[in-house]
């Protein structure tokens, strides 16, 4: 066999609950019902101490006066949502996504963020070449460490679930990522692993614990549906699909991960229909109950 | 890096098109127009010299006039759809999905079908263990091979997209496909490659190679639609995606595989909805266009 299927090490403490003060929001989850400013307050009322602010809100609401409010209300973020979209059909475009991403770099350091979340990209619009866009991956990912490192902004790659292989990101699996690393060096580089994408893999455990303490940058939960209705936007409330994110989470702390734990949930005609501050509180108890 | 992922050896070879008398028709692709009798006829009258039906359409017309029909028209049976299924939530289930399998093979061999195409089951109701799912899929298929064997069938794994990891298929990589037949013996058990569930993978020409001829039973062809609007029902036909069918087909030749390219297409809102005469046209146009 090729990988450690199993997770022997992690199932006899079931009953282990996680740290409630280690709960972060991905802003996503709420972003229809409130905009960043209400996110972050909303954060700081129900006691949840981490944030994790997509690129687009931030921008909307100002970096300084986002970095000002995420500071003034006392909370961790934990990552930056999101840099990546690395390939390009012409030299031109990846020249453009280069700086875009440097100043997504840039922005991540104004708000402190642990570390900036790198969704890679997928295949360039026409084209076919998956071995390719992988190829322009690794060569944006090196071109933009040279510059993270130097301004010690950690980078980590999230593998998307393989349905986003063309459209999305390229880096599919948890083994792709650390290849990278292994490849790139893992100063200043590591992995976002979000269950919602990684829990089918057969390597998973094995490569939580290839990862190692040193590369997991960011660990993210949600639940996959039985069934999913949806490929972008039916993912599930922890405890209701099919994930066993408990023995997840255990093995990544088994590695001496110690960070958040980031609920990032899109789900169009369930939970970003309902009261925010519902959803807080779901997050909060769910967290508890089933991570 | 652990995988392989270019296909240097196929780029130079790009024109060369497939053998018009290996394209086969998995019934799938226009069972909302006909019935399987229509079917087969219909592969007949198109000079379709391949056909894969499915298990439920055979059972319905009855397997002995399936197989006398099919044999009157000279077809091919590149594969029967489907056995599998393998885990249950309890040893009772198990053996109810064991015994239903045996009587797959022997449909199978009724059909003189080139194998049994296997999607082995996912998550049993209730159930977080994907591990454990993955053994019981060990298990129920050393169970079948005991009788597959003796009345040589020979077994087709067929790995699933990770969408269907919950539901379909916990066998979801290439990878995991040739463990299995590392760990069972490959004598009369393979890999059924179909490119909608494989296409993204890291490792796609590296496990095709270690494959081998000896593995490669089925090679299944269709294309990932961009953007996808159904988890289930919304592949596209060759050439409308972005699937680089040509590099894979030639990929699989190179190993020495010399059988039947297989399209198979779940399609609720556009080639179901076309007369089936078209499809089968389009079928036979986009094989040597595309593949």
């Amino acid at each position: 066999m090729s990988g450690n299927t199993t997770s022997p090490s992690v199932s006899s403490s079931i009953s282990q609950q996680p740290d409630a003060n280690l709960l972060s929001i991905n802003t996503a989850t709420v972003r229809q019902q409130w905009t960043l400013d209400k996110i972050i307050e909303g954060c700081a009322r129900h006691e949840i101490r981490g944030i994790s602010p997509w690129r687009d809100q931030t921008q909307a609401l100002g970096v300084t006066e986002t970095a000002r409010l995420i500071h003034s209300h006392e909370l961790t973020v934990t990552g930056y949502c999101r840099g990546g979209m690395f390939p390009g059909i012409s030299p031109q475009q990846r020249q453009h996504n280069n700086d875009d991403n440097r100043r997504a770099v840039d922005e991540a350091l104004e708000l402190n963020a642990q570390c900036l979340v790198l969704v890679v990209g997928g295949l360039p619009a026409g084209s076919k070449d998956l071995s390719g866009a992988r190829m322009q991956v690794r060569d944006g990912l090196a071109t933009l460490l040279d510059y993270s490192r130097s301004v010690s902004m950690p980078l980590a790659i999230e593998p998307l679930h393989p349905m986003y292989a063309a459209e999305r990101a390229c880096v599919n699996t948890l083994e792709q990522a650390n290849d990278l690393c292994d490849e790139l060096g893992d100063n200043g580089l590591g992995l976002a692993v979000d269950l919602y994408h990684t829990w089918w893999d057969p390597k998973f455990f094995a490569q939580i614990k290839r990862a190692g303490l040193r590369r997991l940058l960011a660990f993210h939960i949600c639940d996959w549906l039985v069934p999913t209705q949806d490929l972008l936007n039916d993912r599930g409330m922890m405890g209701d699909g099919v994930i066993d994110i408990r023995a997840a989470r255990l093995a990544v702390e088994a590695e001496g991960y110690r960070g958040f734990h980031e609920v990032e949930i899109f789900s169009a005609n369930n939970w970003w229909k309902k009261d925010a501050n519902e959803v807080l509180m779901t997050c909060k108890q769910r967290h508890l109950d089933c991570c």
